[in-house]
């Protein structure tokens, strides 16, 4: 473990998130980011990955860092990630030897691990990435795990931030919409943890079944009022984007669905009627990507000038570079 | 779109074309490569690759750019290039946001997207490669796509051009080989447009229904004149090598065989005797590589003291160092 | 062909060995790496990597060298390795062409390539690593082939010299395991010519019938006596480990078992017992890991105060990084 892990976004407090934020602001502004020659980040992918992928790479060439890409399964052993099985299936490697060996190679050690929507405990757990962060003797970058994406969060913080100054009070409606497939809570959940950081007053719109995890809400809501903002549920498709600055749209799947997955489908396939088509005049529109369009939503928003998500798809680079300058400058986090 | 895109070898015009050729003869012979720190090639690869990946990234390397390997299906997402889509497939992005958002976070942005062999339109149009060259805010380059393979081209001709100082005039003889596969035509469209721009007397020799496409063979047969050179074609497998001071096989599928894919099979079979198992005297043969042995040319000829696959393969490093380092180097084409 | 080949980890004799141990350590202590800046390594990965490639890549990073990861058949032609074939199947590529192609690219060339344990002949003659090695223009690093792993080997010894100082007589007992797979003899017959070359006293312990190949055994036992130490065979579990200081774990197929594939399994399924669950007082544990965790090792002695895996793993960065150096540095091997 390390005194500058970064897994839900938290970690750097209200203060060092807003020192990230400056810095990734100047960066984006042309600032000359520090080097690290000789160094190497490692990331591991155990899901696919574009945006994510692409700007941690980039940010690592303006580093002078050699950024490490492996993917389990696809040229690199599968990981086991339970403790105390006999190893005598499909898994070659135990992350035991794998994380401390990796991290012993590596300066940062990122990864990725979705949720896998089968068993509950080990997505509210996060199971992977508490395995990789008590394994790690390195600095851990999430890279989204089974609960949390900092480093969207972070450039949605910066997205916000530029568009109001200080978002605190604005309104961002966070709505369910539909999708092929059931889909982790990770997006949804940094949404209302970065919106409520910021003192936002959140909305979060979903068709009934569709919770998130009580524990996620319960903290999300401290965090927003703790910041003067507030965090309410609505179920009503028709008045979800009543007073809207912001309609920020993600599919998931509910909590409760575990175990039910049939029932989840045919609800999901039975609210098609919540994509997006139209944001009240002067909000905007965003999502994290990739997007399912005419699905989730319309063409005529994401190609509207409503449509924040190119700007938003853009603070990825700047966010990183600004944490990994962070993670691998050797201090604590600045100001936590 | 950027004025040094480099789609079809074309755009930097005859004098930016010999401007090339001569800094890779210039790299070749050890000139120091500039430097780009920090700066990054993103490159999308949608088909294998050995030598365009090696080489680009190779050539990265000595720029001091670090090279982003992306393959959509292998880790990153499979992208939809099609417009007004309703996304509910196998496709979970869409071009429209992974293109623009991909080029914010590098500075060149490559691509690599063959003939699907499926639908002529999409492959005449090259739809992948103009939909990412529409879609980019960086320069495009083409690592072969569906009509054209500008990096093989320019190490061609300057294969061709420390060969024989001046190619003016010089017989190169494009042969169609046999192959277990129907194979798209970017190659020999590409050696068409690269020898005819230098004034070359192209031959191009095919079985009957093997044509290449008639706005290709117009724009080469125009280009050739222009530079003093012609194009002809032969459906004469004995006498195809008369005078050829090159040979170049490529196996390709003929424009006539879009929907008809079992009749061009089994004329493909009836047509083994193609096969190059010798050239003339004094004549080079040339392959793009991968080459399928003693199916398309024969080991003799291949490891026989006519074979110029090796030195053809060598210039691409140096022709992809010397396309990059203008992109890079941010101006337009220098001659265009 | 090259001076500086690495392929069974005696190339650069005794006295470059201590060398590059020597340097290991320096380079581990925190001693500056010599840069090569612009250079780039390619590595070809027949088969899965973790450790391997990350500290190749991690050292490439510390020495300024790009490396460029390829595996076939995942984005890159599969390769096609005997002579004289009709290229009509699944091959798209000959080795004659790759090889000479890439390594006109590249300044190291690296290449794994296990034992497919269905051809004996093709394994003994480690035929793909023998290819590439005649083919190549630079020099070749082994990452595991048929049958050596050069740097396992390096860093086993890197490991042995700190525990030992001067490892001489030291008895290391080197025991089959149980796995519920047939797997090469690759790292077994490193472990026996790496502690052969030091003067240990080696004992082999395995049931009957999985011998090594005997001309192996035949090599190690003149290296060891040329050192000062010895070679011997147990078939007996209950006293395998007597007067072991390090007991060193690894599955493997027997040599015999050719052609006799469910007698093999048979076989090792009755040899469960064989597993690792104690060692001797004082004793180190050791394995190349990866490693099936409650069949070839317990839990008990892995995460217990006689494993030496996470050291032997560390030691992978330090050594490579020193066999790097000298490659790229330019002359023979030191003391060669």
């Amino acid at each position: 473990m390390s005194d500058r892990d970064l897994l839900d976004g938290t970690e750097p407090g209200p203060a060092g998130v807003r020192d990230l934020l400056a810095r990734a602001t100047e960066l984006a502004a042309g600032a000359e980011p520090r080097t690290f020659r000789g160094a190497s980040v490692g990331a591991l992918f155990l899901n696919p990955s574009l945006r994510t992928r692409t700007s941690l790479e980039s940010a690592c060439a303006m580093l002078g860092v050699h950024p490490i890409v492996l993917q389990p399964g696809l040229g690199t052993w599968d990981l086991e990630f339970r403790d105390g099985v006999v190893m005598d299936g499909a898994y070659a490697e135990h992350a035991k030897e794998a994380i401390p060996v990796l991290s012993s190679f590596v300066d940062v050690l990122a990864v990725r691990s979705f949720a896998g929507l089968a068993d509950r405990a080990a997505d509210r757990e996060d199971r992977v990435l508490a395995s990789v962060r008590a394994l790690s003797r390195v600095p851990v970058l999430n890279l989204e795990s089974a609960r949390w994406h900092p480093l969207q969060g972070l450039a949605d913080q910066a997205t916000w931030t530029r568009r109001f100054g200080d978002p605190r009070g604005k309104r961002i409606v966070l709505t369910w919409a539909p999708h092929p497939k059931a889909l982790p809570q990770a997006v949804p959940n940094q949404v209302l943890l970065s919106a409520a950081m910021l003192g936002m007053d959140v909305v979060v719109a979903h068709p009934e079944g569709f919770d998130l995890e009580p524990d996620v809400m319960d903290r999300a809501s401290t965090l927003a009022s703790e910041a003067g903002g507030g965090v309410r549920v609505t179920h009503d498709p028709a008045t979800r984007f009543d007073g809207a600055q912001v309609v920020y749209a993600k599919s998931w799947s509910g909590s409760s669905f575990y175990g039910r997955r049939e029932e989840e489908a045919s609800l999901r396939e039975a609210s098609s009627g919540w994509q997006v088509t139209g944001v009240p005049a002067g909000a905007g529109f965003m999502h994290c990507l990739p997007v399912r369009r005419n699905v989730v939503v319309s063409d005529a928003v994401l190609d509207g000038p409503s449509s924040w998500v190119q700007e938003q798809a853009a603070f990825r680079l700047w966010t990183v570079l600004a944490v990994l300058e962070a993670q691998l400058g050797g201090a604590r986090w600045p100001s936590a």
